[in-house]
């Protein structure tokens, strides 16, 4: 999903949609590195300026890119709604969505060329973890909780960590070689889940 | 280490040292698409030949720097030790090597430069993975069965996605923004090998 605008900019969807588009498809040929926002705005028909109103880097632009693809599909609860609901009934209302989005051939390539930046171009990596990492590990800390609360999982679990065993599970994953379909996420993400108590 | 030679090739291990170290510095620097041999020969004083008799491709060449740095300090059990200690003495016998690896500036350059051409350029990454990731996953599986005996570890757990979220979380964590230091890794490692069951 687009998200909220940072600046006040004029809104016209299928422009934003455009520049997304081109952003998220060079970024997957080329890297945060090669890529400019002058090829992003001639492969998206609009003029330099026109990206610059919205976006004020390459890479909020591309962090923006990369989440219209990885968040679209998982619906996120908020914390009233994470303190409200069973842990283990959120992560099955999403499971679908996440193993979709995970057997996607494009989230393999994206997660390559994140991680691939994250030392030589570390502004990217940052952007995006600010932006979307670090909130939605709130979330995901918040839920762990409860779920302590409920003693599926130990009072004196790392939860830190245990968010990184999943995500970190889940990319590493996908780029070995013979990736996942999207049956075999389905899968794998359950049995993730079970290891760290968020599903019995 | 350097491992047994691939086709009976002479050794000098001065100058599979200096090949060695150019292969990696060009490959941090550069990534494995952007590098050639010939670069590497240079680099190291070397005829292109050189190099030829001993790696039969860039990727081998490249698989073998790598473990050079990752594979160096941890003394991996072999099937017979792991059936007779008990797991949490080999996770305690690595823990410090294993942190010191994973704390290096130079072991997150690594992943991210693998991590980064595994969709790109796959054959590195299959490479590494059938020389070095595969025997030694099945270690690790041997190792959790073993757990899995011991009743530290669950019956029904699915010990291919445990190898992930171990090998996953830490590769995930040094790339994230503010990478841990030895001292760190080594909590964090400690945490995540309780969380599966390895460390008490």
């Amino acid at each position: 999903m687009t998200t909220t605008p940072a600046r006040g900019r004029p809104r016209d969807p299928a422009l934003d949609t455009a520049i997304l588009t081109a952003a998220l498809e060079l970024f997957i040929a080329q890297g945060i590195s090669a890529m400019s926002i002058e090829q992003v705005a001639k492969r998206a028909g609009v003029g330099k300026p026109t990206i610059y109103r919205r976006w004020p880097t390459k890479e909020r632009l591309v962090a923006d890119a990369i989440e219209d693809l990885v968040g679209a599909d998982i619906r996120w609860p908020d914390a009233e709604e994470i303190a409200a609901t069973p842990p283990q009934q959120l992560v099955r209302r999403n499971i679908d969505a996440a193993a979709r989005t995970a057997a996607d051939p494009k989230f393999r390539a994206l997660v390559a060329q994140i991680y691939g930046s994250a030392v030589t171009h570390p502004v990217l990596m940052q952007t995006y973890w600010t932006h979307y990492i670090a909130p939605r590990r709130e979330l995901a800390i918040a839920m762990l909780q409860h779920a302590q609360a409920d003693s599926a999982v130990a009072p004196d679990a790392d939860l830190e960590v245990i968010v990184d065993m999943l995500a970190g599970a889940v990319t590493y994953r996908v780029l070995q070689p013979n990736p996942p379909n999207f049956r075999q996420m389905k899968r794998y993400l359950t049995a993730a889940y079970r290891q760290v108590g968020l599903l019995p």
